[in-house]
């Protein structure tokens, strides 16, 4: 499996049906956000998905593992990293149900047909382009500023790709709220699904997942909070349910 | 006392500095909502203080007896309901305080000038107007079901009666929570603070409060949780601080 692993990049093992990731320690690592993300849509059999902004492709990784999607796609528009997800799709032998594009998401119609898919996933940038100092060359700044895409290109371009009643499904801060929820309606993906992820149940939320339906009625529903940590600083129930441990 | 009741009204005391309210518990009585939003803004020494749909006048009670705002306003469409009002607000004898005015929200212009108040509260009705069978001459339907004002009447003359940078401090269902954040951004008063009240830790949000600033700049702040019971069903110690109970 070596032969997959270029300079500074490790085989990190997913700890579920045997799937492993290649990453990079010294770039970026995945973290709960992307976890919590993959395991947030409700994904049925057969679902076409696909997944904004890829990285190193450890949510099209974690649905193929735990979902019956037909197939999931991820688009990343940097280079290094899209390489890295399509190795670590041939060391887990699954080209066949995950395909990785190194592209701009916005050009995700060179490869994909108007309203073809059921469910599209995004951990976007959180940091508007105006925060702080960036290298807009940077591999992290591309992953974490809203340099090569920003909120409304992720929602106008999910609408385009998604089903009538196909779901949007992003993870990101709570101050972003008012601008997801708006923009969202703007393009008729009505929110209708909203989760708040609190480090514990004393602290303001550190996250929000958020679900959109393509021409949804409506109504949202507001569901039971996610505590990172419980009272003792361990783990929360939840967070364990989430990783497969403790079963 | 006893002259300012009329028949099946009591005088019930609201254990803060000697106020006391009259209610009609055969018509309603004012919940754990009411107590929540009233302590929800930030009211400083001499603002302006309106209450949207006043109902028995408990939100401009509890805020005239707990902060130092110069003056506060209830606004009340149900004769009864704010003749009721008036009645606490010469029992508590603070005539100087606060004022209560029977008519619809919606003539506010008639008593108050535009772009003079601080903070307006309102909780609204909670119910759609087509949702279940609903009496329009009832009481207790124009309170809960959007018969005599809905949401957009609340908001869009919130910002008319608002000075710039006033607040408007709603307490609402989770479900309504894309509308009034879309609503709010039409009529310019930017949401800023988002707080979820749920039952317990376990259990998905039953109400949310939401504050907007009249011609604020995009940024929420979500705010820490608070739960209603405690893990062994008693009231937590957040709503006991907040009914100013075991101080």
């Amino acid at each position: 499996m070596k032969h997959l692993l270029k300079i500074d990049e490790r085989i990190d093992d997913l700890q579920y049906k045997g799937f492993k990731l290649i990453q990079n320690p010294k770039e970026f690592c995945f973290g709960v956000d992307a976890v919590l993300l993959a395991n947030f849509p409700i994904i049925k059999k057969d679902d076409i998905v696909v997944d904004f902004g890829t990285g190193s492709g450890i949510i099209p990784m974690l649905i193929c593992a735990k979902t019956e999607a037909s197939h999931v796609t991820g688009i990343e528009i940097q280079e290094y990293l899209s390489d890295m997800a399509k190795r670590s799709v041939i060391l887990n032998n699954i080209c066949d149900k995950v395909t990785i594009i190194n592209d701009d998401l916005k050009n995700w119609a060179d490869y994909l047909k108007p309203s073809s898919c059921d469910i599209i996933t995004c951990n976007p940038p959180y940091k508007d382009k105006g925060t702080g100092i960036i290298n807009p060359k940077n591999g992290k700044a591309i992953a974490r500023h809203e340099i090569t895409c920003n909120l409304e290109d992720v929602i106008c371009n999910a609408s385009k790709l998604l089903k009538f009643n196909g779901k949007l499904c992003m993870i990101h801060r709570p101050q972003r709220i008012a601008d997801i929820i708006c923009i969202m309606r703007k393009y008729k993906i009505e929110p209708k699904r909203l989760k708040f992820v609190y480090p514990d149940r004393f602290k303001a939320p550190s996250m929000i997942l958020i679900e959109g339906a393509m021409g949804g009625r409506a109504e949202m529903r507001v569901l039971e909070p996610l505590f990172i940590y419980d009272d003792n600083g361990s783990y929360s129930k939840e967070i364990n349910m989430i990783y497969d441990r403790g079963k």
